[in-house]
């Protein structure tokens, strides 16, 4: 059967399958300098931002990336002080790493301001602890950012960026990689969202490979579900520079001082045994 | 956008969100005596096949359900001899269970003989073990064949079933649920498909506690990625005649004599803590 028109679809050609949320109506549309912004109320998913077309987030299940793409590699760092996050201009990820009392400084640095402040008014939910007084947040280049950081000023780098094209291409590759390795201390954490383990194993790999070609000791893949991203399961790669991804804070992630929906440590623990999945090579 | 009338959707309007698969062409439609069965072949799934319009499964990512409907069933029971599958006419679970060495008898109860016999045909993959000595395939009424049963004749009862309309309703209730319970030896295992932890916690819970009024000990539920039903993200629920479900046979588990895509002991054990999001309660 055809879906209505009121229905937001995103095809993935490539791999032949399409998710679809009912909408009631368009909320906001906007070409910003970088990307097209629009933001739906769904019937059932609250609200829904895309860019360019693309599903970045919802309010139903925007739990489950931003749970793990902060609380692992935060677990994994002895003492994660310094927390810096590209991209993440929904602000969902600065907030679940505020939410651990070691951080001292969490830096968002998100190249569309347009996205932070529209997340502001449709996703406040995920905007509330953007007055931290623990919480920069500065609109500028990550890739520049990076370069300008002063050596080994970072306990964990959180790369929380839309797919690798367009502008996000250049946080995919070796030279990005490399100079994230120089601006993280030495038990530092690299942490990049890395796509669908059912559609992307070759990029996995690529990245995988470009991390320890830039220096990281060791690298790790973990999985979840993430409903409204092609094919519903998705990924976060780590890379560590001193080879710690497979130990973590244990006791004090079973004794978080905080809620979560689907993070905890029993799933973290498992999380360092990769799926088989992701041995096999594939197109 | 729309998507054109080469894809197959099935949307689920209950919680506003649809999946699509793109068809290359249509294999084989027909109405049994029990339900509407087509097969698709797809561009990038495999084979599709849909019952009553709804998705069951595809060649690329069935191996998630069935190795977790099966497995961690099959490892908690200590010694799972007697095995007995009701539904999974796409033989995939049967599949599964007969590659665990302690399987002496594995019996599939299959209502529409149908779904097996065009599983044979156009999902050969799965059928591969049917002619395995120790595997019986019966089409009967599995509520009646567990009513016909010896009290404590099988070691693990795998309810692999469509959702609980039509004509898989009578497999989700306590009337059925303590008719598994007698035909389970002491230590025996039911486990059964409890759809989407994000969309059906309700049902989870009034499963659960079914299977609780009907004299099991203890439940557990698994969840799991599972692309092509609705949210992506599926789960499974397990209920103990003797209260054993948090330990399994975690050695056998890491040393198992085959391979698996998803499954392993480590993800197993993560399973026995469950996610926060099963606590909520949610309509």
């Amino acid at each position: 059967m055809a879906l209505g028109e009121e229905w937001f679809t995103e095809p993935c050609e490539q791999h032949g399958s399409a998710f679809s949320l009912k909408a009631k109506k368009k909320l906001h549309e906007e070409q910003t300098a970088y990307q097209k912004i629009e933001i739906f109320e769904t019937t059932q998913y609250g609200n829904l931002m895309t860019i360019d077309g693309f599903v970045m987030l919802t309010d139903r299940d925007n739990f489950l990336y931003h749970e793990m793409m902060s609380h692992p590699a935060l677990y994994t760092h002895p003492a994660p002080n310094n927390v810096l996050v590209i991209g993440g201009g929904d602000c969902g990820t600065l907030k679940e790493v505020l939410k651990h009392p070691e951080v001292k400084l969490a830096q968002q640095v998100e190249i569309d301001e347009r996205v932070t402040r529209l997340s502001e008014i449709y996703f406040p939910s995920l905007c509330e602890s953007n007055n931290d007084p623990r919480a920069e947040l500065h609109f500028v280049d990550g890739i520049k950012w990076v370069k300008d950081a002063a050596a080994g000023h970072y306990d964990v780098i959180i790369v929380d960026s839309t797919d690798p094209i367009g502008p996000a291409e250049g946080l995919f590759n070796e030279a990005f990689y490399r100079e994230c390795h120089r601006a993280l201390g030495e038990q530092g954490i690299l942490v990049q969202q890395s796509e669908s383990p059912l559609y992307h194993i070759k990029l996995i790999h690529a990245m995988r490979e470009a991390m320890q070609r830039a220096g990281f000791a060791q690298t790790l893949t973990l999985d979840f579900p993430q409903p409204v991203y092609p094919s519903g399961w998705w990924s976060a790669t780590m890379a560590g520079k001193s080879g710690t991804l497979t130990g973590f804070r244990e006791n004090d992630a079973a004794q978080k001082p905080f809620a979560t929906r689907y993070y905890s440590s029993a799933r973290h623990k498992a999380s360092t045994v990769e799926i088989p999945l992701l041995a096999e090579e594939q197109d």
